[in-house]
């Protein structure tokens, strides 16, 4: 099994501090949505954001569906060896049932997000196909999820083809970064087996997806 | 060097004969744009969409840009060797510049196809990122794309794995369905040297791009 934890998304709905800013307030205004009760968008909201601690890197949902889209549609998630989870930068862990549809349409993902938040599941009835939880810090995800060997990537990692990496089929954990600018907030390093690097650059969090994916994949089959 | 092209993909400007129903007015007003001057999204003009032709597999712009981080993104990508077009429903052809950075934003990808439908091209001016031309079947995509091999990825071909395919690093031309529902519109089965399948399920356009992309650059690297 291929566990994929993505991690320090930048993935939160607007902080109160900000809420009474005029940029949340038209956004708020035109979704007829509490100001708080929305997912923070860098698209959207940036001159609002500056007010904030780290405002480049924040407010990043787009990166979770990229991230959720080519994991969840994947071979390997469809032949059901794939479980996909997201650590928020606000320490809450997301479970997502490999099963789920989750939304294609940008603006229904980012709805479904905000009931997450607010609900603490979706659906709010019945098994759930996303599940939150509060206080997970990267150390408790790496308790939460059964695995036997965790793999960071990171550009500062050992140079690595990933095709030799995945030869023995262990039950792993691979970690990636959630956010498209600076370095992990979490402490991963300390808690990895191994820290690789697959490119000299950093790539997008779904290109690294897709080559973890891709290459487990191959390995599995062969 | 790799050339994906995404055949017969769902996107078009709203189509003359339904600029008229409500569902699309609303949106035209909203976005403050003449309604045949906005792209047919399925998201939000499916209840006008039923009056057109094939009303469930059209105005998926959603596939395209997911389909487009997932190429222009990829390793393969940085490392100069992918080239990526996409051939549409009314056989327009549109080259992409392998170093545009495309927005990550949904909303503003949509901005961007709808420049380049109205203008022919994105920026109007310099070395363009994205250009279209109208007129190319997919025969025709076949002669303007340089290539050695012809290779259809569909679930009807021959079960194949694809870290097998690609031992001799041809300079290969992958076609990939740029649809949800149904089957390619255009005649690419009689082109192609090799139909090939990479599991027994349709899956999504980025899905098979991604699949082709890392199993292509393990090829290469070898």
């Amino acid at each position: 099994m291929l566990n994929l934890l993505l991690v320090d998304a930048e993935l939160e709905l607007v902080p109160e501090e900000i809420a009474g800013h005029p940029t949340i307030g038209a956004s708020a205004k035109r979704r007829k949505k509490p100001a708080t009760k929305m997912l923070l968008d860098s698209s959207l909201h940036h001159s609002a954001m500056k007010r904030l601690a780290e405002p480049e890197r924040r407010g990043r949902p787009d990166i979770v569906h990229f991230f959720l889209m080519v994991a969840l549609e994947s071979v390997l998630n469809h032949r059901g060896l794939l479980r996909t989870y997201i650590h928020t930068r606000n320490d809450q862990l997301i479970a997502v049932d490999p099963l789920s549809r989750l939304p294609k349409s940008y603006p229904r993902f980012v709805g479904l997000m905000e009931s997450l938040f607010i609900d603490g599941r979706v659906p709010s009835r019945g098994q759930p196909l996303l599940s939150i939880q509060a206080g997970f810090c990267f150390e408790d995800c790496l308790h939460e999820i059964p695995h036997s060997e965790t793999v960071v990537l990171s550009e500062t990692g050992e140079s690595c083809k990933l095709k030799d990496c995945f030869r023995d089929r262990k039950d792993l954990l691979c970690v990636i970064g959630g956010f498209s600018r600076g370095d992990f907030r979490s402490d991963v390093l300390s808690a990895a087996d191994r820290v690789i690097s697959i490119y000299e650059q950093p790539l997008t969090a779904w290109t690294v997806a897709s080559e973890v994916i891709v290459n487990y994949e191959n390995a599995f089959e062969s």
